[in-house]
């Protein structure tokens, strides 16, 4: 482990797994193996990146310095602590999941913050990496795979990790929820969701130069009643009333002086 | 009018005003003036615009081929109807408020469907104007104008405007909600909001080719009640919780098969 270069088995082949196993390999780490508990999606991808597959725990390649569990979050343990591999490096990529459900002594987290879709290229450079790990010679080993992907390499233990997690839902599964009632109340009126894309898109971008509270208008913060009943009234799907209605309330009650 | 150079009056000088004015000019309209209530704000537009300015409705430019009102919902009405022009085109901008609100014959709507702030720029070409008017050859002006600023020019009446301002509502103000609770959120445990704007941007981003129904991910989608449990036993602000606990319920209700 005295070079850059890193030997990694990459465990998952989801979307995730999909791109970070590919962005290894082209910033000249090798990836020795995927493994994937159905063999279809993990052969995809260890075609597509030229090295061994295999479905099965007890094969997994014993010679990588890093093993990284890219698998859903309540896996983690299960996967992790059956891993017959010993005194390696094993780490997950998960924000909501404490360090410490990997049951090795050699355990850490390499979380990439951010939404991945196969079919979408992403620039690693701007992907905020989080790292965290038991030893400190791990953690360093960590922070120079991270950077060697990222600008933007975060130490956080485990705590902070949630938080930032927690946040994230509302950053980007809330925010998609919002994207999405308002695609399907065009959908219902017969009216196109491109109209929309620019606004999304807009809203989204302000974040770089406004802070989101001084950007925020609309007829809740304006407590602007008049506009808030015309727009209760022409909602008629009972969960986008109570959502309209719930979030111009908060809105309200936290932009309160 | 047979020129595609149209005379125009602007009245109001914030966000909206400030660009639409300035982009007029750019595509080689004369904005003969500037009409504000307030001096300071309407002088350093006109300035900048090099045309005139005023703050009384009676000295407003009688030789206007249209007068643009570019201010807020609740003044449209008495401004519309004070203003002492008669037979000429006079447009709101509004997404909420019905073309009648103005009671002269020749009246329109130019509603451009975007946020705007004084410090951005933004791309006309972009931004969908929607656009409506009472007379045919008024609608016909709005197009001509309309598309010299952008590429996408809508043509629809107030009641499907109306509906596109309430999608509007969920795409720009409660995204930009969610955006500012998650600031909130890390600000508050002294971690860094720069941490997750490259997640939203690509949330937003990913609309562009998928369906945002389709990308929904998250805790409440997979109905992940153990993840939700820790999420709302971190969230101390009482309406932080009470909106990640019903956006799950909902978000949860509407994606059941």
């Amino acid at each position: 482990m005295n070079s850059d270069k890193l030997n990694i088995v990459i465990l998952g082949a989801g979307n995730l797994a999909w791109h970070l196993s590919q962005e290894c390999l082209k910033k000249n780490h090798n990836v020795l193996q995927i493994y994937n508990r159905t063999k279809k999606k993990g052969e995809k991808l260890s075609k597509k990146l030229k090295c061994e597959f295999t479905s099965k725990l007890e094969n997994v390649n014993h010679n990588a310095d890093v093993y990284i569990l890219c698998i859903s979050d309540k896996s983690i343990a299960e996967i992790a602590n059956s891993l017959p591999i010993e005194n390696k490096l094993i780490v997950h990529t998960s924000g909501a999941v404490h360090q410490d459900l990997i049951s090795k002594n050699k355990r850490g987290v390499l979380y990439p913050l951010q939404t991945f879709s196969k079919d979408r290229a992403i620039d690693f450079r701007e992907i905020p990496f989080c790292i965290e790990a038991n030893y400190e010679n791990d953690k360093q080993t960590l922070i120079k795979l991270a950077k060697t992907l990222s600008n933007k390499v975060y130490e956080m233990n485990s705590d902070e990790r949630k938080i930032l997690h927690l946040a994230a839902v509302f950053a980007n599964n809330f925010s998609n929820f919002m994207y999405s009632i308002s695609e399907d109340i065009l959908c219902k009126n017969n009216i196109s969701f491109e109209l929309l894309k620019p606004l999304i898109i807009e809203t989204a971008n302000k974040i770089i130069s406004h802070s989101p509270k001084e950007a925020q208008t609309g007829p809740a913060i304006r407590n602007d009643q008049t506009s808030i009943e015309i727009h209760l009234k022409n909602l008629k799907n009972r969960n986008y009333y109570d959502i309209y209605k719930i979030l111009s309330e908060k809105l309200r009650g936290e932009n309160k002086i």
